[in-house]
């Protein structure tokens, strides 16, 4: 079979994909990055065996930074970084970046991930909580008012794939903005100069797992009295473009592919638009049908990306994974933290994946 | 074209592939990688938007780390982990699992990697240079006497991919040994238990960039006073088998069709005679040609996997590198700090390549 064959036939199998992360990405993005894993664009190579100084790979990388850099419009003086480590590391690059020594990080505390963030820049001097939903399971997301204006900087998670709940107005501030939007970059509007830093692990609207974007103000940066490791500056990786070691190179391509895609496709305009759409159609299900419940009751903390929910009669739960499975919906899991169940819908889903959801749960014990 | 034939399509455009990391892989790697980029195993979900935690990946990665062990025949107390970051970032990790607060770690510089290695830590604590060739522009690697038996650990790096230097008979010591193994694990024995800690960046003779490889001695953490960062701690990484945070999935794929091929192919033993033939051909053709110079001179440092030769004649830099060119041979230049030509051969090379490469040497200025 030629690769659009298979890919064809893999499109045929119908799966639908709800995975958390890794997830969901676009079948011509796929299409392509496996014909490359052979062949790089005719140069005898693959992907995976040329250098990443190689004029081929340079130019990858560079299309890719452009390409987020004209996608989020970022002002002048913001600098685009593809690094590895994921989101958690992020939390320590955060900490050595922006945290001096007798300085205070303050955080608001959306959900586990957010938690986490928190907890690990811990080691690394006085941080704060000034926000939190915790004590109701992050049904919602946490209410920011006066933000403190004596912190080196407030970190926030844009949208919180466990329970479900999203911000929807990021907060204005004159102190240092960090956001972790791993989950949600590339489905909204951002004004990107109200952040000091946004960072993503790839795995969710941008590419496969591996790569880590950060997108950061540099006037922001050599601001602290700490001794930062030399690969944990970010001064430095602007530096070296992105080069300051061995970058994840294939994580770097796909997302290059799919950046490509999401531009041809309409750009976060559009993406925004399909987002809308699928999470309303869900929530509309889940709101109306008395078998379920939403996670996040407030309607303005609803997350449009993941979408939690459960069975009232918990009795029911493997009956209901078992009529997902043979309607080939997959990964509809509650993280394991938590149970019940959890839609992801990023950016590559199409609408007739949510339908096929929505079916299932409105013939569901008919 | 199917698979199979673009995979025969690209052998046949016969580029010979000596870049030194990323570098070659095995075609059929390549393409069985290719099919798993658009349906894995046929399950109608591309390794790329699975889970971590999928049933699928937890297998892939069980599998890899299980076959690691196989091939290395590690004591029962060793751990293998993927992790992310690159062997620069295990400086940090070394550093941060290994180093007391009032303790010394102790490093070999036998290369740039090497010198990376020992100036990251020392943001860390007190770091000492116990043996140096930088001198003589690392053409020999350095001699290991009178080991320091009053430092936290011993840090090595077995293979300089720049100069072409390799340690071949690795030190014995009560101190913890640390090595830096990303150019030439799964070429050579390896007496694992010599070890507290190996560590390889996977994108030479285990996969695309992107993974590290880490085989650690559980013994021998926790040992220091040092307060770690949670996702720094390799004891946290054991626990959660390598899945602390989401690890980069591809990259760990590759890597396990990788180990497998290399145990296909009569695994470390046949590695090593390969490399030995590829080596000795080359080596024998530079010392034998009076145009061509070996950059190590002394025989028992010369380098199996990077063979860095000069042109005695400058001036003939650009007809060589042309006459490479019109061979097909590719990544030939040596690294950008030292010049001259870097033959790396890894694993995956046919020694037709070699000859190739000594076919263009033997015909220059004839």
């Amino acid at each position: 079979m030629s690769l659009r064959e298979l890919r064809i036939a893999k499109e045929n199998q119908g799966v639908h994909n709800f995975s958390a992360g890794p997830c969901i990405l676009p079948n011509e993005v796929m299409e392509k990055a496996a014909e490359s894993v052979i062949n790089l664009d005719g140069i005898g190579l693959s992907i995976l065996e040329i250098s990443h100084r190689s004029k081929e790979f340079v130019a990858i990388i560079e299309r890719a930074r452009t390409l987020v850099r004209e996608t989020m419009n970022l002002p002048d003086n913001y600098e685009v970084l593809f690094l590895q480590g994921g989101a958690s590391y992020l939390s320590i690059i955060t900490a050595q970046n922006y945290l001096s020594k007798e300085g205070t990080g303050a955080y608001v505390n959306s959900g586990t991930w957010a938690r986490n963030s928190m907890n690990d820049a811990k080691v690394f001097g006085n941080i704060i909580e000034i926000a939190s939903s915790e004590s109701t399971q992050f049904n919602t997301y946490p209410e920011l008012k006066d933000l403190p204006t004596d912190v080196d900087y407030i970190h926030i998670t844009s949208n919180n794939t466990i329970a479900g709940n999203q911000i929807k107005n990021f907060p204005k501030t004159d102190i240092p903005l960090i956001c972790d939007m791993s989950s949600d970059i590339f489905s909204r509007d951002i004004d990107v100069s109200q952040f000091a830093m946004i960072y993503a692990g790839a795995q969710k609207n941008l590419g496969p797992s591996g790569a880590t974007l950060v997108i950061v103000n540099k006037d922001k940066l050599g601001q602290t009295d700490r001794e930062i490791p030399r690969l944990m500056d970010l001064r430095n990786h602007i530096e070296k473009e992105s080069m300051l070691n061995t970058p994840p190179c294939f994580s770097i391509y796909v997302s290059l592919l799919n950046l490509e895609w999401m531009i041809k496709n309409g750009g976060v305009e559009e993406m925004k638009k399909r987002c809308l759409e699928r999470s309303e159609l869900l929530y509309q299900e889940i709101d109306g049908n008395p078998l379920f419940e939403a996670h996040v009751s407030d309607l303005d903390s609803r997350s449009k990306m993941n979408v939690c929910f459960t069975l009232k009669d918990s009795s029911l739960n493997e009956e209901f994974i078992t009529s997902c499975e043979k309607a080939k919906i997959s990964g509809i899991k509650g993280h394991r933290s938590v149970g019940g169940y959890r839609a992801s819908m990023y950016n590559a889903m199409s609408i007739e994946s949510t339908k096929a959801l929505v079916n299932v749960m409105k013939t569901f014990k008919l």
